[in-house]
């Protein structure tokens, strides 16, 4: 009797984005040597335990397929036209970021660099011995979990800069109309947001409406 | 006659960290195992065009040493121990940080995320074919580029709204105290700041200064 376990590791769901082979390319020798890598990827991938959840080419309906699909990771299996298939999912991936592994022939400088900027979170020349697929994936994730920890702290930082703009020009209007200190004009500020049930920065703002309006 | 090209390549400067191997523990064979690993590490870097400046253990003169030799990457080969070497690494280039690779036998996620934390540029288990060195490490520098420019805009950002909230509760005083305008109180520190040929913030940091002396 084979035992069943309380909790079965979910497999990472992952959608593999390739170059599109045009009809008849299986005769193209170069792309045939892409196609057989790209074959063995996947090999390795199933290998390693990864459900291969989708294997889309870069098109127009690739965001739309990445929404519905919800992938845990987006593999680009690109030889040459990495950079084209990057730029499509980087685009399908804006408003909610994923973690990008690339594999590619690329190994030019220009070419990482605009990969790391585009946040690709490994990437891979030249294939991978499928016992390695693994290790690569993992430290892949914990890489993404890393930036997207620094990109919230650096987003949070730029909201509270826009919100502390808001807030001290509302302050200094209060000031200025109502011959309050700084600190009356913050009470002040205070004292309508609580009634008005809204955030320091969003009456803030309101304020600042009105004022724009009577010029 | 060999023709010099008229501007070699710099080879890039590395700094080897390895666990330090106790007096005698090339005939343990776990030891053993690591030693092998890290010669061929070596051998690696060395036929793949890179200049191996020290290999240094994970002690206390670490900080003074790579301050001195001020490497291009430093490259921790630890097998078991990689977690403390990092710490040690990580004080050592917190005043000026460098491209870390660490290679390693440690495939746990806590350990993966640790090390993404502490800023490694690449993480790689169980060693690497010496053809896949160069590559990985090339990915390895553009991602350190990637990440310094990262957490510079970050740090500019946190600059920025520490200067700003200095800057306002300046504002601030001077407009409860001269009862001027907002606008008016920006102006006068601006004209402080001129006259005196210092930043905004700066002239602002005095005048709370100055204020904190009177109460």
């Amino acid at each position: 009797m084979s035992k069943t376990p309380a909790h079965p590791p979910r497999k990472l769901r992952i959608v593999v984005v390739n170059t599109i082979v045009p009809e008849g390319g299986e005769h193209d020798a170069a792309l045939a040597v892409q196609v057989m890598r790209g074959n063995a990827l996947r090999i390795g991938l199933l290998e390693s335990g990864y459900d291969i959840v989708a294997s889309l080419p870069a098109d127009i309906y690739l965001p739309e397929r990445i929404a519905q699909l919800q992938p845990d990771m987006i593999i680009i299996d690109a030889e040459s036209d990495a950079r084209d298939v990057l730029e499509h999912i980087v685009i399908a991936t804006r408003d909610e970021r994923r973690p990008i592994v690339l594999f590619t022939e690329d190994d030019t400088t220009s070419s990482m660099d605009a990969a790391m900027a585009a946040g690709v979170s490994a990437y891979i020349v030249a294939g991978l011995q499928s016992e390695r697929i693994k290790p690569v994936l993992n430290v892949a994730l914990a890489r993404f979990r890393q930036e997207q920890k620094l990109l919230a702290e650096l987003s949070e930082t730029r909201h509270k800069l826009a919100e502390r703009k808001v807030i001290d020009r509302a302050k200094g209007i209060l000031m200025t109309h109502h011959r309050l200190t700084e600190d009356q004009a913050y009470q002040k500020l205070r004292s309508m947001a609580m009634n008005k049930n809204l955030k320091l920065a969003e009456i803030a703002q309101r304020i600042l409406d009105v004022e724009d309006l009577l010029g």
